[in-house]
């Protein structure tokens, strides 16, 4: 099957097979799909039947089958469901899912869930769990799982296999598995791939890497990231402060992190506060507050802007033909000025620019600033001699404000952001809302400096 | 050892050992790091000292280790060095390398280069890799490898233990393997945890899954991401038109093409061409080349935005305080606009939101909108009136105007991402400097016709 999931016919048959109550029919239906996609079908029969039917439909479906697909739905459906199945069956999802799927669905439901599964526990699982809630939301500690394949070095290749083979279904991976001493110090990994091919009678301290990439357990989501995107792995083990495994995080959890945080710089960089909710789900009002901060903030800074406008009043009563041309020099200032702040927040992300970098990006952005800016100023300068029939000191105001403008939104563009990652602010924030309204400033200023001076007012 | 490759003190002391000539210290030296991190420390060297002690220390390096590490070499590095070694070494760094990284080089090598090596293959070979070279370049086939483990349905468990020891070691993964027909069409595939855990004697065709997902040759490399993030695998297979099994796309990859892409979306937001090249590696030459069409486009829509103002002209010579709040109104309606903007073009590669959603966004946006419009009118009203001590008419029009602007700007913001992706146009190009060039034009029509409006000119 294709990467879409059920035909909207498909889907269709499935909900008249519901609403006729044959839900052992449309079990069948829906097992044809990948539990990620069953996931998908579900919320579709919740949002078009109502949670009862969806409910009478879960329940139908396999142990193993339903803990997955429990895994996969968001958290509000998840919460639904819990309220309206039997303890016994709570336990048993509880049970089947994954270690960090579990913690995940446990970090979002409300406490009271939480302490009824709990219970439920025995007293060393608590303990664990509670450790694994306690790690900060966005830290390596809390995408690990504790459930990998933990071998010793004095095994043979033919005892590891079989001890794989007695424990690897209830491991996250079994590709990669780690080799421990006495101190639960990590002494090696070695691939499942290495082991297949390997002779049977090979002790894996033979076959162990021994430089091993590893993520500390208090290690930013972000950088335990940029670590897999940068080797390439299927999983890295995660060590305490004591350099003591304490679990693995796998590349598959990894993916949904590049999305969290790709999302969280693009709503910085529109100047809006990071929220992991999706758009529709969130409220008006969380809406606005999210975005009203900025909005109220950058707004301030064209008091200033007001008022240097307000101290060239009379520049401006004389030639009042110079307001027409003020929107394109702010506005080209503005989008100067982001593309630069783009390029160099992206590079900064991908590691390709560093701060060290700062005297060649501004050496770079200053040439290409000057090429930009002289190419828009001789084409203003026609327009504005030509078309609007402008004298010459009007055009030469405006174009040599043009230039000015798009060198200075440029410089600021490309260096603001350097300068906050070199303080140890996120240079995301010092994107296209911030740079278009500093540089409005250093628009209007440079503006009518230069009309006071060249038109002699 | 963390993250972090050799300490900058390790780094000068490989590079003293370079130039004191001792280099079986320094390939020693170097040795003790991860094949990435030794083409990282390469990358220095050359940086440092000039590709022609790079080339003496690549050349001492082990013959598998130095195969990983010109793959992980920009390109420019790797024609440097492939026009210093001799062509027996170039043959065997193409031996060595996997299939889908060698294609990579040979994209990326000026043609008589290519040429030599092709030279060096057999005529089969030549024929695959020229089929793999003419996929198109964001395309499944310029991803995938034919280096997989093909079963048959009628091995049993022990049969491909044996048959994956024997060939393991040249295939890009065996964590997944795949089961054919006669035609070469996919049945089937069977991962190797599968294989580890069950009994010996039991057929493939009794293990394997037969609901499989894939992607076709030609499909988007972005679609191919969007499915690996969804299902979460380590490897997919392609197929062909013919839903024959062509190659397999492994997860590694995946994550350099999540990384472009969000790139790619980062520049088209910022108005700038897209490019691949690092902003440094990048000629200045270039970098105007890709900056200014937008800049120009957007410019000339300010010639519009500048008409609105000069036919307002009158308006303003009476009243030419209003000219001190044009660009807060401009810019607080460019920043609203970009919020959401920015917000649905996120949704929508997320798949958050979807065209079908237009009208429940709009009903948010409105009311989001409303609110935001509302606060900031009535900040702005009490400043404008007590603080600037203008008149009642004045504060009116201007708040007027804002609430009217923030509404207009977030409709426009949300709306023409959707409307771009319903008529198949990438959604990141309606992002903040378009929809700032649009907001501004209706910010100068509304603030001076309410002007002339409540000020009765």
């Amino acid at each position: 099957m294709e990467n879409e999931f059920m035909t909207e016919a498909g889907l269709r048959g499935l909900l008249d097979l519901l609403e006729a109550k044959k839900y052992s029919r449309a079990r069948d239906e829906i097992l044809k799909n990948n539990t990620v996609d069953i996931a998908e079908i579900l919320e579709e029969v919740i949002e078009e039947l109502g949670i009862g039917k969806a409910i009478i439909l879960f329940r139908t479906l396999p142990k193993d089958v339903s803990a997955e697909v429990f895994a996969y739905l968001p958290i509000d459906d998840q919460i639904d469901i819990i309220s309206g199945i039997t303890d016994k069956e709570i336990e048993h999802i509880i049970d089947e899912l994954s270690f960090d799927d579990m913690i995940d669905v446990l970090e979002e439901l409300p406490a009271n869930v939480v302490d009824k599964i709990l219970e439920k526990t025995t007293k060393e699982e608590r303990r664990l769990i509670n450790t694994f809630l306690n790690y900060p939301e966005t830290s390596a500690g809390s995408l690990m799982t504790p459930d990998y394949i933990s071998l010793r070095k004095n095994m043979t290749v033919a005892e590891a296999l079989a001890y794989i083979k007695k424990e690897g279904m209830d491991s996250e991976t079994v590709y990669t598995c780690y080799i421990k001493d006495e101190g639960r110090k990590l002494l090696g990994i070695v691939s499942l791939r290495t082991l297949v091919v390997s002779d049977d009678h090979l002790l894996l301290s033979e076959l162990m890497h021994e430089e091993i990439i590893y993520v500390n357990v208090l290690d930013d989501q972000e950088d335990v990231s940029d670590t897999f995107k940068k080797y390439g792995f299927l999983a890295i083990p995660v060590v305490d402060n004591e350099h003591r495994l304490v679990g693995i995080i796998t590349v598959d959890d990894i993916l949904d992190v590049i999305d969290e945080e790709t999302t969280e710089d693009f709503q910085k960089m529109a100047g809006v506060a990071v929220s992991t909710e999706e758009y529709l789900d969130m409220s008006v009002w969380k809406h606005v507050k999210n975005r009203l901060p900025w909005l109220f903030i950058l707004m301030c800074s064209y008091v200033i802007t007001g008022g240097i406008i307000s101290s060239f009043e009379d520049v401006l009563s004389k030639v009042i033909v110079l307001v027409t041309y003020m929107p394109m020099l702010m506005g080209t200032g503005g989008n100067s000025g982001s593309q630069s702040a783009t390029l160099v927040i992206r590079g900064l992300a991908l590691g390709d620019v560093d701060t060290g970098d700062a005297l060649k990006v501004l050496w770079k952005e200053l040439r290409v600033s000057f090429l930009i800016g002289i190419v828009l100023s001789a084409l203003n300068f026609a327009r504005i001699y030509w078309m609007d029939g402008q004298g010459v000191p009007v055009a030469l105001t405006v174009c040599g404000a043009m230039l000015f403008i798009v060198m200075a939104a440029k410089t600021i563009g490309s260096m603001l952001p350097m300068a906050a990652k070199k303080v140890g602010i996120d240079p995301a924030l010092m994107a296209s809302p911030m740079i278009a309204s500093l540089t409005d400033m250093v628009s209007v200023v440079s503006y009518f400096a230069l009309a006071t001076l060249i038109l002699g007012i």
